[in-house]
């Protein structure tokens, strides 16, 4: 088992496992993704479970509030684009262009959901199960769960 | 008070704080102490608030899903036996079995909801406050608030 | 850029991203920062999206549970009073007295909210961006998402 994280490329290194699927809760990681690519942090992003569906093919601007917030949804669809945030995916792609910010399917999240890897977006760099996502989670010197 | 976050036995060390008291965020949770354990990393598990009653004797294996999701409950029941998984309070042990896991009872739950070690299935290994995990978890290379 | 994530001045670092507004989410913040303060470890809470929200004058001891367990808000509400809790807003007071416990206000989500810093309670010791809070979480022995 590789057992050294994998080769470090940045200063500091972030690896986030996102497990929600809604807007807020990927917001905060295409912005905390791009702000830890902006200062040569490697970012590291593993989408399971509700959040691996953001992944398929052109669901992540269809992203939602939770239910009791979505009566705010238009006001914030309007004030992520008056301050010059591009949508969700068009983020997510902007990211990647400027720095190292690596993209995660969990397996076990597509096999359990009968997703294949034609599915995803082509921003996915790996279909990983959770163990590897482990060994370059030990390395981070920062680790959330969204 | 304990400096040393205890002995170390494992080769990496997790430390997961369980607030919430939803199948999926309990089933990534089982998935994540399982892949750690079978990788021989210590896991620590801090069962906390909504999570904490999943605790509770037969609790754990009705753990549902969030209201908004309610509808896949069924699905989602089924993929887990299809693939194989146990049904969460035996995954729960099956872990345990693997490697090293450890589950920890929040003490300040307990006295909140009036919950009793008796009340408690008996694979809880301690009943602590936070405080107490809060050491554990100052020594970990993954700390997950889930 | 400042590269050193601070002058570390307690034995730990705590560094949590509040990102959820609801009562049993800001209760295990205030907890865990007690808990941390008590035994010198440096506490680090950045208050974002609906967690910023709980900054603003008088909402923190507003905060309400989610929709799913609001039946339950009185019986919680009792037994924090009963166990001695103070209210939200004074439980922060006085984690900020027992020890290091920084506030930190999230700018975008202000901006995106059009929320002022006259809009802020005084606990609140920084304005910043998720950069600035990133170098400071590098540097954590602790790091979570809530």
């Amino acid at each position: 088992m590789e057992r050294e994280g994998r080769k470090r490329v940045g200063k500091e290194r972030m690896a986030i496992i996102l497990h929600g699927g809604t807007l807020d809760k990927l917001f905060s990681v295409l912005n905390l993704a791009s702000a830890g690519a902006a200062m040569e942090m490697e970012v590291h992003v593993f989408f399971t479970f509700w959040g691996l569906q953001l992944l398929k093919k052109s669901y992540m601007k269809e992203a939602d509030l939770p239910p009791e917030h979505r009566d705010l949804k238009a006001f914030i669809d309007k004030r992520i684009e008056e301050m010059g945030y591009p949508a969700p995916d068009e983020f997510l792609k902007e990211a990647k262009e400027l720095g190292y910010v690596r993209i995660y399917a969990c397996s076990q999240t597509m096999d359990m959901f009968n997703i294949g890897r034609e599915d995803l977006i082509p921003e996915v760099d790996e279909v990983v199960g959770a163990a590897s996502f482990l060994i370059i989670a030990s390395e981070a010197d920062i680790t959330l769960f969204i």
